[in-house]
């Protein structure tokens, strides 16, 4: 499937509700659990969302659409949730992601990119070139990876409990 | 995490809405896309998911209360949705999921359960004997196993378009 931008928008503009309905008023014993040593708990990786709507999708693409001579970007700092989250709720998170992703995809909106300005390119910090197309695609990828997980993380902590239906569940053992 | 009921129904109630947001709306291209030959898309899991409120886990739950002589569980069909979501919008196929779903937790919370009747057994056409509990986690880990399925075959999607950002996207390959 290419990318097209009301397609991508349609699953962006979804997350932060889908996530909310997923986890908020959930018991810790839910969204703190992981999969293990250096593993995020679904509360690290509502964070590590928010973080990603501070710093990385539309920051980026301001690169690219600026075309200066440098259009290299700032690495994704993957570990910023663990100093960023702290001291916050899960529900406050989901509010920040909320109102983040709102106006993040206002700006995108407002930009009304063309076919032309979807293939102008920035540079990424590990793979060098990439256009913005690929950029907003990964975007709505990377929402899409993050909901798989957190209801994968979720799931494993039932994966003794089960018993038997272990075999059946290949989540489980992912 | 050992199963406990208030905390596998606080997962239970939240599936239906959760599916909703995440997929009513979009178009076909998310919802009917698979995974390739024999894989199953956004709408054939809803279906299945139906199925599953029909057949599977309140009626097994009943056979394992009944405490009667044959406590064999009917096999579950998997592929039932494929007859049974015939001619049905999503949108449907939602809103029946989420209504069947109300009614089985209601059912559920209505027997008020004790530990003893947690430990009671029946016997699944597969693995033989399996407890009243390990079926009620089933039924939670089941759910959140297909809410990622979901997440993950809508990512799979964007595998090209994501270009290079391929390598840092698991679920992309998984």
């Amino acid at each position: 499937m290419n990318f097209a931008l009301d397609a991508g928008v349609a699953v962006l503009q979804r997350t932060p509700a889908t996530l909310r309905l997923l986890l908020a008023g959930l018991p810790a014993d839910w969204t703190d659990a992981n999969e293990g040593p250096d593993t995020w708990s679904p509360y690290d990786i509502v964070g590590h969302l928010v973080h990603g709507e501070r710093t990385d999708w539309i920051p980026r693409a301001r690169i690219i659409l600026a075309r200066g001579a440098d259009r290299r970007f700032e690495p994704y700092d993957r570990f910023a949730q663990f100093r960023e989250s702290r001291g916050k709720a899960l529900t406050e998170l989901l509010s920040e992601f909320a109102i983040l992703r709102a106006e993040n995809l206002s700006t995108l909106c407002s930009w009304q990119l063309t076919a032309e300005q979807m293939e102008l390119d920035g540079e990424h910090p590990a793979f060098g070139t990439v256009t913005m197309r690929q950029l907003l695609a990964t975007w709505v990828a990377h929402d899409l990876g993050h909901v798989a997980q957190i209801a994968r993380v979720m799931a494993k902590q039932y994966r003794e409990a089960v018993g038997p239906w272990r075999e059946y569940l290949p989540v489980l053992d992912r």
